[in-house]
């Protein structure tokens, strides 16, 4: 493609596939758009090893690494509250809440405590000596991209990516946003609409797409949010986007992370069978309804700040994803997982190449109709 | 422009706009577009008045009108509850609610009543008798596009379309909704996404639209919902859509209806000013946040079915718009009215003709920035 982006990055085709799933990223880097690797929820020695294996199996093309950042990591200085401190720091109502929800489905609770404590390095991942930790990891392969999935990124991730030669991008949910990172030096923007599956703001990507670019100046824009098609990232484009970022869509790929359960769910949702809740993470995040979201949503209590609230979440749902797996039916009501409003178009399970391809077909048939309204 | 709507509607560009204001219906008309005269807070004599002056001032070009025609229209026969039983049935809780909003901001209810008597006509235009009564006027004219707001147009509606020659639109939020007006027999659907001002969904543009297309078959689809630029027009028709209809981008304009209070506000407004709310008419419709809606979201008793809704609200809201429009600080604060989210990127007045062109120059650039990527 005719890209400035596409140039700078070495990349034939603007289509970044954020995923969990090493297979994924390596896929879609090797079929001519990018893959990020979304690291928050994986220890820095879990890191390394993903990132070895996608050096390996990307054929040579450029991928990226995504990570959460705290903008705060240098005035917070060292590490964060100790894995006792955060867990003495569990309310008793949220983790009997989570608890209760587990039992009603008849999934038990037994293990809960054992998969927290596994997951604990998620809040280290948030403090400085753990996002240092991560940055050190990531910087030694050689990324072509590093995003910060929340907030603007501090100095330090902007200075090691500058010494690295490495371009830094940023989700945006607002156009305020927008600004604050274009000023603090961010290199790409990616505007994430209302519709994005994780986490994301109210405003729709088909306004929030122009007003972002309207501020960015010569930073090019990724347009993010229920795009799973090639003709939504045409649409995208149309509207001075310079490429399209998507996770949901690479969710119902034969390599995709989720279990068979949540892609068959999510193969027949519709568009309405999402919603946005602060249940998974603290913050709002788009994730497909289910008995645990319906259960959190009703009557659950008010959710916790981060890193608190996954810390009671995570492990229910590692809980139920376990489950689910094996076959058990209240285990797959209660089962769920971050995506967009787009889930209503992901109606078949293909390659993670295929659905690129398919992208760029589609992306040239869209370009060609909006041209032939131009004829004669 | 190429484009099978436009021989079959008699227009040059299918930028559809949607107002309850005669001098935009007339100018976008003239201008190359179509207005879409939306009748349904008028009687059918004020429907004559407004059509005759549309008739003698759009220059001879196709213009429309859009109601609201129940569904239920043949089974529900007749005429729907008296004035006297509307006014009976409205509970004294909404009633004090209201007047304590006005009351704490200054702004007095002394006269709702006499307000909410010349309002009542809204209701009759939802029962069977009143509808007709509307139809009646609406197919005295030589319309080219008559419109349903909500749900699918009864039988007697498509019947008097078809016998004058004259499509039928219909507002769909959902892929379901499509489906049921496909077989129904409409000639035109309109998606609303989640982010367009007044009754509205919630599944955003970017994904509806691709949806509503994939079950529309010949049927044309027009987008709405956000768009209030060119760019966004040729994105929508990226993803298939035939044209647009927007409704919010006309309040602004020089002609616009709302006071210069609220256009004011819309111009400064970003486009998280905007909230879905069940408390102006019953159902969701989107609007300027303002003291009002800030005040029903926080503490309102629970929104009633249409119309005793509206006979709450719009009686209090027009006393609101009367006295802002005098100066009224209070009243200016509680000033609201029906708006997308695209009212971010509403910044400036200009006329309604203006907008068309405007409209036009940004779709071609758009279209040529979409073509450049391919491009070796």
């Amino acid at each position: 493609m005719n890209s400035d982006l596409c140039r700078k990055l070495g990349i034939e085709f603007p289509l970044f596939a954020f995923s969990h799933c090493r297979d994924v990223v390596a896929a879609v880097s090797r079929a001519g758009g990018m893959g990020v690797f979304g690291a928050v929820l994986y220890t820095p020695e879990q890191l390394r090893t993903e990132l070895e294996w996608i050096d390996a199996n990307c054929g040579g093309k450029p991928y990226g690494v995504d990570l959460i950042v705290p903008t705060s990591i240098q005035r917070q200085g060292g590490s964060g509250p100790s894995d006792d401190q955060l867990l003495a720091g569990l309310p008793a109502e949220h983790l009997a809440f989570a608890e209760q929800v587990l039992e009603r489905a008849g999934v038990g609770a037994d293990d809960l405590e054992e998969r927290r404590c596994a997951l604990l390095h998620i809040s280290r991942n948030l403090d400085s000596a753990g996002a240092e930790a991560m940055l050190d990891v990531a910087f030694s392969f050689p990324i072509r991209l590093i995003a910060n999935a929340l907030g603007t990124p501090p100095q330090i991730m902007l200075d090691r990516a500058r010494a690295a030669g490495v371009p830094v991008a940023a989700l945006v949910g607002s156009k305020q946003h927008a600004q604050r990172q274009v000023a603090a030096g961010v290199d790409i923007l990616v505007a994430a609409g209302g519709e994005a599956g994780g986490h994301c703001g109210e405003v729709s990507t088909m306004v929030l797409v122009p007003e972002v670019v309207s501020v960015a100046g010569d930073t090019p824009v990724l347009a993010a949010g229920g795009i799973v098609t090639g003709r939504q990232m045409a649409a995208a484009m149309a509207m001075g986007a310079a490429g399209a970022w998507c996770g949901s869509v690479w969710l119902t790929t034969a390599e995709g992370e989720p279990s068979q359960v949540v892609k068959d769910k999510m193969l027949a949702a519709s568009s309405s069978d999402t919603v946005r809740s602060r249940s998974r993470t603290g913050k709002t995040s788009r994730q497909l309804k289910s008995a645990w979201t319906d259960a959190w949503e009703a009557d659950g209590p008010a959710p916790l700040p981060m890193p608190l609230q996954s810390l009671v979440a995570e492990p229910a749902l590692a809980r139920i994803e376990a489950l689910a797996q094996r076959g058990h039916a209240g285990a797959a009501d209660l089962a769920t997982y971050w995506v967009g409003q787009g889930v209503g178009l992901m109606t078949q399970t293909t390659s993670a190449a295929e659905v690129v391809q398919d992208f760029k077909r589609d992306y040239l048939a869209a370009t060609e109709r909006l041209m032939a309204t131009l004829e004669d």
